[in-house]
C-alpha cells in the first residue's frame, strides 16, 4: 500500500506518524510545499513578538524525525502541481530543481491547510505587508521590523539604533490579529487594529467582544471597528499607508494582513472531488472526501458543528491533528469517526485570557433558533480571600427545554482555562445546567471556590429553569420598573437613571414603595443580591426578575 | 415551619440561605458553638502562614449579613446541649451568658462538621500543640509563633527581634498538614514532618505521593515516613519536645495536629439517629437522617462514593456546601439528590500543585478490584516551545474492560487545575478513555496544546484498550528483556542495568539483536518514544512491552 499525503503540518504530520504506527509495512510519502515539516505555526506571532526567541523552537519534529522514527519518506520544498484521480497519480515539482515527476499512489491524503486572505486591493503587494502563515512569513516579518532603514524615521529621534519600525496596523481582530497585536506592542510599536465587523473576536458574542476591546485599549491599541481596509499607498518619502472604506488614513511602518483563512481546494479540485458550501473539502465522518481513494484533514475541510450539526470551517491545531489521526485509523482499515468540532478555543490578550466553546449566541439567532437562555455571572477566579483573585466574566447559553448547555465565553487574567475546559468537557458530554451545579471540581483557596464558577453557572441557570428566578437583560430591559437594591455608597460610584433605591437589607421592610402592576426588574453589581431580592419579591407577590449580571453586564450592553 | 440549623459554617449556612430564598416563611434559626458564622476554613493555614494577613478576610458572611439579608435569626456562641427527637426540641447553651434554653423545631439540620483527631497521648496538652479548625486557633497560632519569650531561644541569636519560634513540628501528612507545612515555611521555620504512613497525601497512590515529598525536601522541609508520635515532653528548659515510635525526639517551638478529622456525631447520638460503618451520620441522597424530620450535611455525614459506591468521609468544602443546598430543597419540599461525592481535591505545595479525583489505585487493591489499568505520562503543561511549560506528571486509572475512566492524579507547576477539572468532570459524566481522546479542550501556545495532556492520556489508555501497545510498569517488570531506545547522551545521564540501548532511529536496522522467545520491555524517557518502538517490535513478531512513563516513571517506584 502506497499513502501520498499532501502537507506535513498538523494535520498531515499527525496522518503520517500514526499510519507508521498501525502499519510497518505502508509505504508513505508525505509532500510538503514548505521549507519545514510540522513546525509550531500556533507560535508564529510569538516569535515575531521576540516571545519566543529561537526560531528553532518551531520547529518541533524535523525531516529527519520523520524519516528514522517513522520511515516515512519525506520530501519538503515539494508542491503537487496536477492530479489524476484516474490514474491515481499525482505530479510533483521539486522546488529546489524544478523538476516535475509523477508519483502513483493506492491511497492520497490531502493536508494543504489554509490560506490567509489577500484581498486584491490597491497596493496589497507593496513592500512591509504581511501575512502570518509560515516560518519563513515570520523570518521576514522579523527582518522587516528589525531593519535600520525605514522611511522618514530618522525624526523619530536622534539615534540611530531605534530608527525601527515603530507604527503599526493589523488588519483583522480574529485570533491571529489579536496575538499579533499583542506581539507589536510587546516590542514595543504603536499599534492600530482595523476591523470591518463592529466587534473583535468573531467567535464571541459583541458584548463579550467589549471586554477584550477595553484590554486592547488599556494596553494602548488603537481599535478602528466597523471601518474596512480600501487599499495601501506609498507617501511620496516612501512611508505606508493603510486607506480605509471610512477614508481614513493611518500611516505604519509595518502592516500585518490577518483577516481571516479560505481552505486551500485547488488540489481537491484538480482531483474533482466535492468541495462543501463553506468552501471546504466536503469529508465523511472518517475524513473520506468524495472520491474514496482520497482523503482530507485539517484547515482546508468542512466539518460539522458538534452543537448544531452545521456545516463549519474551524481553523484550529487541535482538530486538525486528530483528524489526521482518524484518517490513518481508516486508511489501516480501523472504523475511526470524527465527532465534529465544537470551536473550542482561547487566546492571550496581554494580561488576560479569551476562551469560548460551544456555540454563540449571534450563531442561534443566526439560525432561527430561539429555545436558548443567557446568564452572565463575574464570580471570583479563586476564593476571594486569597491573594490574586480577579474577576471572571462569564457567558452561558443553554437550552431553555430542555437545560443543555450550549455554549460559554469566559474572560479573565486567572483561571479562565480551567474553568473553559470544564465547560468544553461538558458540552462534549451533553450536559444540563443540573449536571454543572453537580460537578465536584477541585476546590482549595488558591485555585478555586467551594461554589466553582462553573458551578455557579449551574445554579444560576438551574433558578431560573425552574422559575425560581425570571431575569431579564439589558438588551430587553422594555419599560420595566427599575429597582436598585445596591448599597448608597455604591450608587455614588455609578447609578442607573429612574432607578429606585432599597438597599438588599431594608427591602421586607419597604416593600411598600413597590408597584403590584408592573413588571420590577432588579439591579445590583453582579446579580447575586437581585436574586435575593427577587426572591423575596415572588414570594411576596411581585412581578420580579433579576437584570443577569447587574452593573457589570450594564457597561458591556452599552454603545460603544 | 420551624428549622434549627446546628452549625453555621459551609453546610448550614448554605442550607440557610438557600431555605430562605425557597421559603420566605420559613422560621429559621442558625445556631453556631464559634464565634463565627459562614467563615473560611480552609484558608485558616495561609492566615497562619501570613499569605492572608487580615483575620477579617476570613470572615465571608457575619451574622449582620444572615440577619438582614436572609432574615435567619443567628445565634452564635450557642451551643446544642440537648437533642430530644420525641418532642422534637433542642437544649440551647449560650455561652456568653451560661443560660440554657429549649426551643422546638420541625425540621433539624445538623452540620455539626468533624473534630481534629486529638489522640490521649502523653502531653497532647502541654502548650504549643495546636489543631486547625477555626478562627480563634489561627489567632492563638499566630500569637504563640510571633511571642518573644520561647524558652531557649536567646541562644539562636544576639537579637531580642527575632527571638521567636524557630522549629514547628507538623503531625500528619493530608491536606492540612501539608498547607500548614508550607505555611510555617513561608513564615520562616525549619518544618519537620512526622506521618504514620508511608507517604503524604493519603488520597494519591504511593509512587505520586514520592513527587509531592520531592516537592517538600527540596524546600528543606524534614520528612519522617512511617513514624507516629508518642507523645510530648517538655524539657528540663521548658522546651517542646515530639517523641516518635521510632524512638526519635524531635525538639519544636510549636507542634501542629492535623492527623485527621473525625465526624462530630455526638448531636446524632442523642438525637438516636443511626451512625455509618464509617463512623459518620448515615443521610439518604436527599441528606434526611434515620430520623425524617432530621437532616445532616458537611464533614459529620457518610456519603458514597461516586466511582466506587462505597461509604465514605470526604470532608471537603465543595461537597459540604453542595449538601446544604439540597437540604435545604428537600425541606421545601423538592426533589433534590446527592449523587455522591468523587473526591475531587487540590493542594498547594510551595510552587506546585497536587490534584485528584476520583478513585485511587490503593482503593482498588483494598476492594479486590482487579479490572483497570493505569498509566503514566508527563507532558508539558502548556507548549514546549512557549516560555514557561512545565513538566506534569499524570496518573490516570481506568477499567480494563470497558475503558471507563475511574481516576486521576496530576502533580506539576502550572496548568494543574485545567486537567483535573476536565477529568472530573469527565468521570462525573461516565467518560471513558475513548471520550477523553476526543476532548475538544482550550489550546493556544501559552495554555496548552494542540494534543492536551487530557487526549495524551485518552490515546495512551485507546492504544492499550485496543491492544495496540501492551504495556508494564516498573514495580512488575519482572523478568522481561529490557530494550532501551533513548539516545546514547541521555543514557550517559542515567542507564538502566541489564538493559541493552538501541536508540530508536536505528532500531529497525537492528532488530537481529533481540530474543524472539522473551518479552522485551522497552524504555525511553517518558514511554512515547518507547510506543514508537513497541508498534515496530510489534508488527515485526517480538512480545514487546511498554514501560509506562519510561525513565520518569522509574525513580516514582524506587524504595524510598
Amino acid at each position: 500500500m502506497k499513502v501520498i499525503i499532501v502537507g506535513g503540518v498538523a494535520g498531515g504530520a499527525s496522518c503520517a506518524a500514526r499510519l507508521r504506527r498501525l502499519d510497518e509495512k505502508a509505504e508513505i510519502l508525505m509532500v510538503e510545499r514548505g521549507p519545514y515539516v510540522s513546525y509550531a505555526n500556533c507560535g508564529l506571532p510569538y516569535h515575531v513578538g521576540g516571545v519566543i526567541e529561537k526560531e528553532s523552537s518551531l520547529l518541533v519534529a524535523t525531516e529527519e524525525t520523520f524519516r528514522t522514527q517513522f520511515a516515512v519518506d519525506v520530501r519538503t520544498n515539494c508542491e503537487v502541481v496536477g492530479i489524476s484521480a484516474a490514474k491515481k497519480t499525482v505530479g510533483l515539482k521539486d522546488h529546489k530543481t524544478g523538476k516535475v515527476s509523477a508519483e502513483s499512489y493506492d491511497t492520497l491524503v490531502l493536508s494543504p491547510g489554509a490560506a490567509p486572505i489577500r484581498p486584491p486591493l490597491p497596493g496589497i503587494d507593496l513592500p512591509g505587508i504581511f501575512s502570518v502563515r509560515t516560518v519563513p512569513d515570520a523570518r521576514e516579518m522579523r527582518a522587516w521590523l528589525e531593519r535600520n532603514d525605514l522611511p522618514g524615521m530618522d525624526s523619530y529621534t536622534g539615534f540611530q539604533t531605534v530608527t525601527k519600525a515603530k507604527r503599526a496596523v493589523v488588519v483583522g481582530g480574529g485570533f491571529i490579529g489579536l496575538e499579533m497585536v499583542e506581539n507589536l506592542v510587546h516590542r514595543g510599536l504603536e499599534v492600530t487594529l482595523i476591523e470591518k465587523l463592529d466587534q473583535v473576536m468573531p467567535p464571541l458574542d459583541r458584548e463579550m467582544a467589549r471586554l477584550v476591546e477595553r484590554c486592547l485599549e488599556k494596553h494602548g491599541v488603537r481599535l478602528e471597528l466597523d471601518d474596512g481596509v480600501a487599499g495601501f499607498t506609498q507617501s511620496a518619502d516612501g512611508e505606508l499607508e493603510v486607506l480605509t472604506s471610512a477614508g481614513k488614513t493611518h500611516p505604519a511602518d509595518i502592516v500585518i494582513l490577518a483577516i481571516g483563512v479560505r481552505p486551500e481546494t485547488e488540489l481537491a479540485k484538480m482531483a474533482g472531488i466535492e468541495i462543501g458550501e463553506r468552501g471546504g473539502i466536503r469529508v465523511d465522518e472518517q475524513m473520506r472526501t468524495s472520491n474514496p481513494d482520497i482523503f482530507a484533514v485539517g484547515d482546508a475541510v468542512e466539518v460539522r458543528d458538534f452543537v448544531t450539526g452545521q456545516w463549519t470551517l474551524i481553523p484550529l491545531a487541535g482538530p486538525a491533528n486528530r483528524q489526521g489521526r482518524i484518517a490513518a485509523d481508516v486508511i489501516a482499515g480501523r472504523d475511526s469517526r470524527f465527532r465534529g468540532t465544537q470551536g473550542t478555543s482561547i487566546c492571550k490578550i496581554f494580561e488576560a485570557a479569551i476562551a469560548s466553546t460551544g456555540v454563540s449566541e449571534k450563531l442561534l439567532i443566526k439560525l432561527g433558533d430561539k429555545d436558548y437562555e443567557k446568564i452572565y455571572l463575574y464570580p471570583n477566579s479563586h476564593a476571594g480571600y486569597y491573594p490574586g483573585a480577579r474577576m471572571l466574566a462569564i457567558k452561558v447559553i443553554f437550552r431553555k427545554s430542555d437545560g443543555r448547555l450550549l455554549g460559554a465565553q469566559v474572560l479573565g487574567e486567572d483561571g479562565v482555562p480551567k474553568r473553559i475546559d470544564s465547560f468544553a468537557m461538558a458540552i462534549q458530554m451533553g450536559c444540563t445546567m443540573y449536571d454543572l451545579e453537580e460537578a465536584e471540581l477541585c476546590y482549595a483557596p488558591p485555585f478555586g471556590s467551594a461554589k466553582d464558577p462553573v458551578n455557579f453557572a449551574g445554579m444560576v441557570a438551574a433558578d431560573i429553569l425552574h422559575g425560581d428566578m425570571p431575569i431579564r437583560h439589558w438588551d430587553s430591559a422594555g419599560k420595566g420598573f427599575l429597582l436598585d437594591v445596591r448599597n448608597p455608597q455604591e450608587l455614588a460610584v455609578e447609578s442607573v437613571p429612574g432607578a429606585l433605591n432599597i438597599p438588599l437589607p431594608e427591602l421586607r421592610a419597604r416593600l411598600g414603595e413597590l408597584p403590584r402592576d408592573r413588571e420590577i426588574l432588579v439591579i445590583c453589581r453582579s446579580g447575586q443580591r437581585a436574586y435575593y431580592a427577587t426572591r423575596v419579591l415572588l414570594q411576596k407577590g411581585f412581578k420580579a426578575r433579576n437584570i443577569s449580571g447587574g452593573m457589570l453586564s450594564r457597561s458591556m450592553f452599552a454603545a460603544k
